[in-house]
């Protein structure tokens, strides 16, 4: 079964979610060719819409996802990745998940705990 | 904290997850009216791309999403929400989740169980 990338302009939604603890690390998108080398290579394969390329998690990093189960959901439009996130942090902010800011009322509090410091990941 | 609503064009995508057990419920959109509802009702508000108009999630079949805890991610571009879900299902078919289906390889295998009947709960 292949996600209806037709509908969805090309590019469907793809979460991250951690095997284990459930933790949902990151929203990515994936076109088909993503989502084809992701089932191939059990690793996360996205689309860059800013870089307009595939986007092989991990590849700058080395912190890649190994891709444990896939599911699709019932519109076939969004697609669940459980994964084993190497390294401890899915987030080039260096926090295990993008979601690492909580909103409350009009406050906003970063409750994630840094895994890295990018500076010392991301060597430009 | 806002999310970045006019980077995305307007809409952003919103992860509902199951407060209690961590499973990922769905993915919906929001535009600004419904993240603001989202946050004043503290029940989960979204955007039908395809009615192109507010989702009160639950408005029809009372299965509302009681929102306990609302982050933004790194790019500030995507929601995740933690939810209670009355009913126990988030899916208009009938699943607790909308990501029932299990691609393994070339096959896909139906692994939620159904909490309702669709035809019951949607009288059309």
């Amino acid at each position: 079964m292949q996600p209806d990338f037709e509908k969805a302009g090309g590019l469907v939604a793809a979460i991250a979610q951690d095997a284990d603890s459930g933790q949902v690390l990151m929203i990515a998108w994936m076109n088909r060719e993503a989502w084809e080398e992701t089932l191939r290579s059990k690793r996360a394969v996205y689309y860059s819409r800013s870089r307009g390329k595939l986007w092989r998690k991990g590849e700058e990093s080395g912190h890649v996802q190994e891709v444990r189960e896939v599911y699709v959901d019932c519109d076939a439009d969004t697609i669940l990745l459980k994964v084993k996130q190497v390294g401890g942090a899915a987030c080039h902010e260096g926090y295990a998940s993008c979601f690492f800011r909580k909103v409350e009322g009009d406050d906003v509090k970063v409750v994630g705990e840094r895994v890295f410091d990018p500076k010392q990941v991301y060597r430009k």
